[in-house]
């Protein structure tokens, strides 16, 4: 099992960090997902995933993925 | 049917307020409920509701009511 973090922007309350983590936490393959609100970080564990899954996951959630 | 405008202080995202207005939304006697992200002004008409009952919801959603 991989981990790999995120850097997620516009997020700026508890809300979006649950829409974040229920989304990115339905991407077949990912096993955990860890939302620090403060930095914009989220960590995911798991296998089987791309980039782009993250990706659509965080635009569907209404947020945008700035780094990868 | 009376009309009233309340303050609301915490409100950062779109998820603040569908819960603000939700809550707000489902004390008896309001008939409908306003919000206004920028400026968190929550207008508010209806009949038969208190501002205790409102500053009660806001509580609820997680957000402090500033004026009254």
């Amino acid at each position: 099992m991989s981990e790999k973090t995120y850097l997620v922007a516009g997020m700026t309350c508890a809300h979006c960090v649950n829409a974040v983590t229920t989304e990115v936490g339905a991407v077949a393959g990912v096993e955990t997902v860890h939302v620090e609100l403060a930095s914009g970080q989220v960590r995911v564990t798991g296998d089987g995933y791309s980039d782009a899954d993250i990706r659509a996951a965080v635009d569907e959630a209404g947020y945008e993925l700035t780094n990868t």
